[in-house]
């Protein structure tokens, strides 16, 4: 995000549930079950970037789960309130189906529960974005989850896992997910894009995966300046037949990549322009 | 379990955080990210049934996880101390990595949470068990998640789903689950067994699913009884072809399946003597 240089102090980590500062209910389903959603929120001065994406995409989960959504309104006053006036942040917003009794089934009439933390928004080095990054393919397989496709839910121990691995080799900043079709599913904590004679190609995300807001955002910028961008199946060899990859989500802004596996890539011209239009740089 | 009839007294739920009656660190990394895992454990009388199989499936589950095993002597005590002494209860533990940063890796040393609660065990008709249960069909179909096949673990949402569809349509007990290539992964809260020429079957689960205690404890008995048991990839016609089909899980103990979708199964002989060595009912 330009210009966002660190802040001015440091962020204490602040969590509130449900408005309070207080501990979270232990029968609640997200620790029981995973049954919940998330947002993850870049601030800077007080604002949240791209926060109508941030509640649409929530809004839209909810709906799919049957969680009754947060009030709005009373989220960004929440926010508005607790968030950092100078510099940077990290907002995150959790809201769960709220307590249950034991089992799977969803309580009739769920009291959804809202957990909002501000934290401090850890430095990127510079290079990340003019040189580029590392992917390492990682070993794990993500599985199908059709019901759950484009969510950002809370059901994420596969991603726990694959971010494990990433820390166990330290030989990369991202790791590449494939999923057991041998599909490209994204970065660890990150959507990919490739560009093959000027276009962007992202996976669809039907079967698995999380729709993130920067996808979006860089989508709907790509087709505004004429380049096209289409979200279909993509292979890890169509990944190494790229011009240019990089790597996406609402933190980091946009992440060229240098070099997937052994193969090396250069910082291209087509990720350089996203890079300035949209401001996505800590340099 | 035979003889369990009602408690004497109900059971007030009660929920120990690490031990304590305390609300739980919202930062934890079982609400967050789904990562950990449970056990649901059937009490009588201050004991809990199968406790040893309880225990090395979460053990084996802290290992794939890389999750720090709670001290089971410290658990054993914590569930003795806390268990009525008269009348049956549900004993659940939860286990998760604990406390951590934002972000997917988890920390390097973490600090694991341990949820206790003890609850009424809901009272069964007897007709589940004599007559059997309706079994629905699912439309949800899960995914494959080869890195958390047959784990107990916190990332359930699919199961939420599958779940609140079977309450929704409310004309059946049980929800039998495909996955997407169309092999039968179990039911909404139970592992699935078919009978056919005298031979047990069950899904493999080595793609998703949980491994059941009681699912184990039913092929370990067929095995002592010389009926065969394999675990190999099952589909729908597969079980629609079975002479006889039921349900397992540690809290039910065995429900005979009497109507799956349309079709109707008579309470077979394997079952029934399998509900009687295993004193599998609340009748």
């Amino acid at each position: 995000l330009a210009g966002l240089t660190a802040g001015i102090a440091s962020v204490q980590t602040l969590w509130l549930v449900n408005g309070h500062r207080t501990g979270l209910d232990p029968s609640d389903r997200g620790v029981a079950y995973g049954d919940g959603l998330f947002e993850t929120m870049a601030a800077l001065d007080g604002r949240v970037r791209y926060l109508d994406y941030h509640f649409e995409r929530l809004e839209d989960g909810c709906r799919r789960l049957a969680i009754p959504p947060p009030d709005a309104a009373a989220v960004r006053q929440e926010i508005q309130s607790h968030c950092p006036l100078r510099g940077r942040a990290v907002v995150k917003l959790i809201v769960t189906r709220g307590p249950g009794a034991r089992g799977y089934g969803p309580p009739p009439s769920a009291q959804p529960t809202r957990i909002l933390s501000i934290s401090e928004w850890p430095a990127r080095p510079a290079a990340h974005y003019t040189r580029g990054i590392r992917v390492r393919v990682c070993d794990l397989r993500l599985g199908d989850a059709p019901a759950l496709a484009g969510l950002k839910h809370l059901s994420r121990l596969e991603q726990v896992l694959a971010a494990k691995e990433l820390a166990e080799h330290g030989d990369a900043e991202q790791g590449l997910v494939l999923d057991t079709r041998g599909h490209v599913v994204g970065g660890t904590s990150t959507n990919v894009f490739c560009v093959r004679d000027g276009a962007l190609a992202t996976p669809a995300l039907t079967r698995n995966g999380v729709r993130g807001v920067m996808r979006r955002v860089v989508i709907e910028t790509a087709e505004k300046i004429g380049v096209g961008a289409v979200e279909r199946d993509l292979t890890l060899d169509e990944l190494h037949a790229a011009d240019e990859l990089f790597m996406t989500n609402a933190l980091i802004g946009i992440w060229p990549v240098a070099k997937l596996g052994e193969a090396r890539f250069a910082v291209g011209r087509v990720t350089l322009d996203l890079i300035r239009r949209l401001g996505c740089s800590d340099a």
